[in-house]
């Protein structure tokens, strides 16, 4: 196939690009280097099948001449800093909501009609159902960011509907793995870098989340994109088990082999729009033939080694 | 109260005005005159506690500058025409949710923190469900009007929840009466002005639907400011019967004295994005003190009165 990747450079776009190298796949990679990193492509780059064209979603000319010729189209750039919302309501609206209306204008313009979409399961705001299925109440949304990957949401069912695209929408838990630079283990991690003895939580500690490892997360889209065939497939994506933070923490502090005396900020919710309950039926993207592979405590530790043999990118985050 | 209302040159914008003003309260009404009409607030004008800013929502300052010292916002403002959303991809986007991000961003500057948003039943999709409640399992978009007026919730709520703003989120059937200058009592009737022996109909004329009387609508809005008192009130507002179009092609018929010749274009679906069945379950409203006093005939012959007695309108419709 011949595929587009936006956030090429980031987390989950760098290992997909790297994927469908690997399976004899042409790829286009597109970043704007926000947040994405040079070094995430370092593989990717070597391999003549590569191409990256760096420049921003928002630039629609730009997009739509670097998307020419592209069949499948897997959107996983955007701002994913649910916790910083409120410091930017902008934000999520432009690099979400209007870059995703200029990836499904671009290829309206290019021919391409095949979209992949990273989408959340934040989109469930606070659910009452656990598992929580795709066709779950219609939720009320409580993040700006939430908000704006569901107009993303909307936008490509529209699409669809309008001209005949076909898309592959993916509510994700928390992705964990190499080059995750973001979220609660970097965060972790650098604390007790910084001071071994103590570490800062965020809300109560009691929060339930579910955490699904990057490969595990990367076969579940190829076996989608092969399996599933109606215009519009919405998939959550998950594992069967979650974990509160303090087992996160006690996890992370036994490999570091540390004590930290820890404090919580209190609440239940770590910041404004964070779930105190994440947990998503999966059975959807079960029944296509996946199954994720790696469990969560494996999926922190394999980061947090990740964090232990790149401690530069500790410098790239704040 | 000093009111703020988004369109209020239009259909249900200017009904709501005249109330506003009526029960003593200060309105600002703000309108482009896309598709409002100035006629319209004719009696609006008259009275000294109305004031009129022509400007467009994509106009920030502007419009930051026009809702200074506003407590309640109604924002109605919309490309309302979901049948040729496929023509102009990008005019739901810009002026349905973008719009309704710069009026929660007028809102944070000035210190408004009540909303009133109309939003529609078509973010239901095509729904399973009848009566449709608000709380339907979570639906797939089928039209970018839809999709556009989702995203505008998601906003708003997101909104609330970061901000502590209070927001009515009311998903309307299509509204009827006077003043209403497009639909499909206003495209009959100017079909058969021209042709009084032929009509041509969108579909197979079994599209069930429900339509609610503008001043029904009014009068469920004021209830709901004053009865519901969360942040985030979603309510469903039609009524408790549906009608089929042709039910509706009888009534306009009989009332016009004619038999026309009725061609279908065929298809369960008027257009892209149609919903062959919209009736929703509007219980939630019906428990804060309200009910519908118009039934969907007399919404519809009045809304023909109103056309007959004011024909110049037709020509300001395509």
């Amino acid at each position: 196939m011949k595929a587009f990747v936006t956030g090429a450079a980031g987390f989950i776009g760098s290992h997909l690009a790297d994927r469908l190298l690997a399976l004899g796949h042409e790829v286009t990679g597109f970043d704007n280097f926000s947040t994405g990193l040079p070094a995430f492509l370092e593989e990717a780059s070597k391999n003549e099948r590569f191409r990256l064209v760096e420049a921003d979603l928002l630039d629609f000319p730009e997009l739509a001449r670097a998307m020419a010729g592209a069949q499948y189209v897997f959107h996983l750039a955007a701002n994913a800093n649910v916790r910083f919302g409120p410091d930017h309501p902008r934000k999520d609206l432009e690099q979400n909501t209007i870059a995703a209306s200029n990836v499904l204008e671009a290829m309206r313009v290019t021919g391409a009609k095949r979209i992949i979409f990273a989408s959340t399961g934040s989109v469930y705001g606070e659910p009452h159902i656990f598992p929580t299925p795709e066709d779950a109440p219609f939720p009320v949304q409580t993040s700006l960011y939430a908000a704006s990957k569901l107009a993303a949401e909307g936008l490509i069912s529209a699409y669809c509907a309008a001209y005949e695209f076909q898309a592959w929408i993916f509510r994700f838990v928390s992705i964990l793995g190499e080059r995750y630079t973001h979220g609660h283990v970097f965060d972790f991690y650098k604390q007790l870098r910084a001071h071994p003895g103590r570490l800062e939580v965020l809300g109560d500690g009691h929060q339930r989340k579910s955490y699904l490892y990057v490969q595990d997360c990367i076969n579940a889209i190829l076996v989608a994109i092969d399996q599933a065939s109606g215009p519009v497939s919405i998939l959550n994506l998950g594992t069967d088990e979650y974990c509160e933070v303090n087992d996160s923490i006690r996890w992370i502090a036994e490999s570091l082999e540390l004590s930290p005396r820890i404090s919580y900020s209190g609440g239940k919710r770590g910041w404004v729009g964070d779930s105190p309950f994440i947990f998503l039926d999966c059975r959807r993207m079960q029944l296509l033939g996946w199954k994720p592979e790696v469990t969560i405590r494996d999926g922190i530790l394999r980061t947090l080694d990740f964090l232990r043999r790149n401690e530069w990118v500790l410098e790239k985050r704040c």
